[in-house]
């Protein structure tokens, strides 16, 4: 079952006029949530950055669909599941210009999260893609994902498991699907949204639980040389939640023993246990 | 009418599986041809271009049925018209590793051409988005192609017919959808392939018919002088085939009278006319 402009329907068949600009050049933008509880774990965050992005791109969406199109999937079961919303400019003229008024296309899906996902450990390999600041691509979820796509199959192909993406400078940036964030002592530090990395909503509420647990967030440049000598790397993202990263092109990493480390997860848990009517992950 | 999976048929709306890589990542490529008297012009070219690319992404794509595709849309009607190629990676399971096999989906269109595309003038405007060398999407077309969009919105709103889109450094790349040439008395100069573009088949052409006009054809760094300084500045894409830059950043360029705009424009139309059964283009 998946909602497709409005409706609730059984199949991923649908009908589809082949000039919709999604398809046909990237011109969108998606979101991925996960539910617990029929809940979906921060909509309004993920509905704000979606709405923020369709500002830039210049496309006039209705929130009130969108988190229409989010709360009709999660309702359809009470199994934990991750859910796409998807939204094109729709169709257009040929050529890159896009309609004045366009029509939206919009579409949600869900798919199976399995606990298995969340809280697990992951090694990384540095990519030749770096990221690109002037893009609006770099710090908007668009379908024009293609960067992403293939960073992590040059990563999988040196046999890590996600990529370690850089900025043009050389300085961490995030991984194909996530942010970064590396731990010293006490000092808990992402890179700051320069505009080559999205504004996760993980990486949010990382920062936001940071002080609760003693430890100092911190928004700045992050080396490599910061990432191999960290107490502790983390990935965080919507559908994993937090990963321990354990290698970085084949050097062991977060080798110092943390308690920050548990006491990060603890607190997500927590956190979710109260907004998703008393689910509890696995810790 | 248009070719979808190897069946012609009439209208745009298909049957659609809305878990195409396509749709949710820019996962796929597409080709822009021009065809007169059925003829796709250049077609060998583009499909070499495609399967570059697709080599590129790890994509399997057969060329035969790539032809196949052109061939039964060009053949639906003697009047020009532009075609477009496009393919994805077909459907596969959530997240971005790709299907192994993927089963690519293939549509091929067809839109009027009309001579009043080919030939004209253009005032470009410098845009904000640079190009990424380091991004494969920067020099292939894949669906993943928002940053042209972008590029033209933001040009547009400078009141300009087209962006000018830089490489990191500020040296010239390309438009939002057309490779640029300077000439500087006999020297023809066009941005080399280092990644920030696409390799035009019209570029191509270009460098190819340029000494048999008396001129220098190069392939080296431009800055932004050399193409304000220029005698002539010209874009040369696959729909409009040369365009003369009138105007850069509200400066006007190509003030130099030089007989190799008109030089250029016969050798094309003169090329048209031996590969595309004696179609005269109006020069």
């Amino acid at each position: 079952m998946l909602w497709y402009n409005g409706k609730l329907i059984k199949t991923e068949d649908v009908t589809f006029d082949l000039s919709d600009r999604g398809l046909l050049l990237g011109d969108g933008l998606f979101e991925t949530l996960t539910a617990f509880n029929h809940i979906p774990f921060r909509m309004d965050a993920h509905l704000e950055r979606m709405m923020d992005s369709a500002l830039r791109l210049g496309m006039d969406l209705d929130r009130m669909r969108m988190r229409e199109a989010v709360l009709a999937v999660a309702k359809l079961d009470k199994a934990p599941c991750i859910i796409r919303l998807t939204v094109t400019r729709g169709v257009g003229a040929r050529g890159l210009v896009p309609p004045k008024p366009a029509t939206p296309l919009i579409f949600a899906t869900r798919a199976p999260w399995h606990s298995a996902l969340a809280f697990g450990e992951a090694k990384l390999a540095a990519t030749s893609i770096r990221r690109n600041p002037t893009s609006p691509m770099s710090s908007m979820k668009t379908l024009a994902y293609l960067d992403s796509v293939l960073s992590l199959q040059e990563a999988q192909a040196k046999e890590a498991d996600d990529a370690l993406c850089l900025t043009p400078t050389g300085s961490i940036a995030c991984t194909s699907m996530a942010n970064l964030f590396v731990l010293n002592q006490k000092r808990l530090t992402t890179p700051a949204l320069d505009g080559s990395i999205l504004p996760g909503i993980m990486r949010r509420l990382l920062l936001d639980v940071a002080p609760q647990l003693g430890l100092i967030a911190n928004e700045s440049e992050c080396s490599l040389a910061d990432l191999i000598d960290a107490d502790l790397v983390i990935a965080s993202n919507s559908v994993r939640l937090l990963t321990k990263i354990i290698e970085v092109d084949s050097i062991r990493v977060s080798r110092t023993p943390s308690s920050a480390w548990s006491d990060l997860q603890q607190a997500i848990a927590e956190i979710v246990r109260q907004e998703c009517n008393g689910y509890r992950l696995a810790v």
